[in-house]
């Protein structure tokens, strides 16, 4: 079409281009550890400078897992100090302590005081506790009271997120003064693209970004051009809900008040998208029916054996205890069983089925309620369209099992039925179930994603075992 | 501890917050639904003003869903222009098709004209295509050829997602010139937070932040604030490894260049946060075994009945074949089990366990390999992981189960210890299973997602049957 356009091959090519990328970085770590490992310490200096802040601290973690933390300290040492202070804060809490621990007094001190207030805030909630109060013994008085009240904010509220460092107006001013102002304040992030205009002490009166300021003639009023329909959030909101405003309308930055309408700090995008991700795994996660105790983020493989396997236990127990019905329901129908001990052969079939169908609505409701596709309110329609659905899926499933069981396994037209039945009247029971279920959780309040998929599995196990025997029991008189 | 700390009552009253915000915007939806009944358009118009754009687009998408489109047209005709162009590229495809079939030409053209290009790009991809040529008459053909450039883009990599509207600069230019410059291209819009330096033609030199201007000194050269060591990606890159590179950096805005590195486009971190909303819903999704072929971000309750049991029919049908093999091996074992009728109580426990211990591994490591925390190198650290994970919790969950079939069942030692056993054994295969499939999926070079939970389960059926049927044969003499 254009010369923008390629021959296939070259698309195919270059959609190969982030995987080429992330294999040079490989590479070129290897030969990071070959220098550091004859000692060429400023030739592995100048190699990884070649990168940026973030891949450096992947680097740097690299090296700490290969190598003795001094030599990744001798490292962290080379780096410009500008450098040194942003690849701290992209390091993870471990590594953080390891090069706390042996580093200087005055070097954490520059550390700390270079750090943005944000990153400083996320580094301390990590660390230990004796090396936050080795911190802040050498923070300035004024900033350590408002770190303190930022540490203290509950973790996963709007607060835990927020920075002070955002840039306050005067309705008053002017364009070019509203512009002299920012560059005193000398800012350089994504902190200032937004800028906010108070009233009276603090309370917010509008917002008006960076770029109607650049825009726009030097003697216009900060007033006329400031938006004051902005969308704000409240310090003790959830980060969820706070992740979903941000998705929702598109902003770089939304002003955090507090009840009286104070505006106390503002949250920028870059630590939504974190949140983003954390919270859709942590979705999938309790899906799965793992809980996370600890709920720090840690990555897999840094998590202990034992935290797993704490994390993993709950569920499973619970539904040990589920198996005991489902065991009592097949003991009540023992002898029967025994007399056609071929309908044991379908149970796997008929509980998987029951399972897997269910899980499909649920994950669909549980996903659907935590991106606002679908409210409590859309119950009835929910649970018509599950009923239809399921009818359908039993219908096609039942056919096919027909086939298997008669045709193919050769048994007789009543325990075709009775299988192929009890199919029909599994699937859109389980359909039911699995959208209800989470509507339910949600109506008292509580995550929908933890009622977890393994439920809606041994739940519809034993309506499957019950279904089944009923059938058995109409088909074949049992 | 500060005046911003609140009583615990006063807490909880605020983290009600946002919910009370959307029980205001449902209650004033419906005084503008009974406004419009009387014909009251002007004090409908003045309410609905009270909100932003995006919240006027679900009210307009309410009034269609309640009332005939003209209701809606009248209304969306009586918004001021600017705030209707906007509100139109909020709303989903259905209702655009519905406004534009009911509007004039004219305000068709001015709606095209004023929106910006990647939202006019998302609208036309969603609209049918005697529309998109309806509209793309009245384009000039300057800016349809680019648009049809756009378009062409496969669905899904980053020339899909782009905006052509960026500002470039030239190195030589000094602050103030390129202050000037911005201005008077005249953008308000989180395009223009970051500048781009081009080199010759298009090629594409480095990048300056919109901050970094305005807090510089008017005679400082744009070459010595760019910065040279920029992240770009390439107009064909997976639009989840773009969300990945943004998640990763914290950017707002990622230049897109094609092969020969010249710059053909922004993305801005606004589209980004819906891609990954999306790919998480689509990762959620594949793993509950739900595959969707419309791939059109439908909502749940827009999709047909129809569309919903094809998107879950595959998988289905594929465990149907899979069950087909748990059922001859339960056949292979009848005349034993008819003897000791009471195992068969116990199948629905063992196979569920296992099923439900291997989610757990498989989930924890498809979301890993999803979010960079493990990759392929990893794969023995992670076995040797799950096998111990598997030990500790396959000795809890027997020592539990012993209790139950010993003692509560009254059931003989034998049987006891054949259950306990088979449990051990596994839970420690399945976590194995669960974790390794995934890793092996991703080496064949596809989305480990689509391997589905049910799989995961219908595989350890099988083999927590064939484990149960050989400690029967060790223990028992079956």
């Amino acid at each position: 079409m254009t010369d923008i356009f390629e021959t296939k091959d070259e698309v195919l090519e270059e959609v190969m281009d982030i995987e080429a990328k992330n294999q040079q970085f490989d590479e070129d770590v290897d030969i990071i550890k070959e220098l550091l490992e004859e000692g060429s310490y400023f030739k592995a200096r100048d190699l990884i400078l070649s990168y940026n802040e973030v891949d450096i601290g992947e680097i740097i973690e690299e090296i700490l897992v290969d190598f003795s933390v001094d030599k990744a300290v001798i490292i962290f040492r080379m780096l410009p100090k500008d450098v040194s202070v942003e690849v701290f804060s992209y390091l993870p809490g471990d590594d953080q302590v390891k090069i706390i621990n042996a580093i200087t007094d005055r070097e954490i001190q520059y550390i700390m005081e270079e750090m943005d207030f944000d990153d400083k805030i996320d580094v301390l909630e990590e660390l230990p506790a004796n090396i936050v109060d080795k911190i802040l013994d050498k923070t300035p008085k004024e900033e350590r009271k408002l770190i303190n009240v930022f540490l203290n904010y509950p973790e996963d509220c709007a607060g835990s997120l927020m920075t002070p460092n955002y840039i306050s107006l005067q309705e008053t001013m002017t364009v070019q003064e509203a512009l002299e102002h920012i560059k005193k304040m000398g800012m350089d992030s994504e902190t200032v693209y937004t800028c906010y205009v108070k009233h009276g002490g603090r309370e917010l009166k509008g917002i008006v970004s960076l770029s109607a300021l650049v825009i726009s003639e030097p003697d216009v009023l900060v007033s006329d051009l400031m938006h004051t329909d902005y969308v704000y959030i409240n310090v003790y909101d959830d980060q969820e809900a706070v992740a979903e405003v941000f998705r929702k309308y598109g902003f770089i930055a939304l002003p955090v008040v507090d009840n009286e309408n104070r505006l106390v700090g503002i949250v920028t995008v870059d630590d939504i998208m974190e949140v983003m991700e954390e919270e859709a795994t942590e979705d999938i996660e309790r899906m799965a029916g793992i809980i996370d105790f600890e709920d720090n983020d840690k990555d897999y493989l840094d998590t202990t054996v034992w935290q797993h396997a704490i994390n993993r236990l709950p569920w499973l127990l619970i539904l040990m205890v589920a198996y005991i019905f489902t065991g009592m329901i097949i003991t009540s129908f023992e002898d029967k069983l025994s007399e056609v001990i071929c309908l044991v052969a379908y149970m796997p079939l008929l509980m998987g089925t029951g399972g897997n169908t269910g899980s499909q609505a649920s994950t669909l409701i549980i996903r659907g309620l935590a991106t606002d596709e679908v409210d409590l309110s859309d119950t009835l329609k929910i649970l018509w369209k599950e009923m239809r659905i399921g009818a359908l899926l039993g219908v096609l499933l039942s056919a096919f099992n027909f086939l298997r069981v008669y045709f193919l396994d050769g048994n007789g037209l009543l325990v075709s039925l009775t299988v192929c039945l009890a199919m029909l009247a599994i699937v859109i029971f389980a359909k039911m179930l699995g959208s209800m279920i989470p509507l339910f959780v949600k109506k008292v309040k509580l995550d929908p994603a933890l009622i977890a998929n393994p439920t809606i599995s041994s739940i519809s196990d034993a309506v499957a075992l019950s279904i089944y025997f009923v059938m058995a029991h109409i088909f074949m008189g049992l």
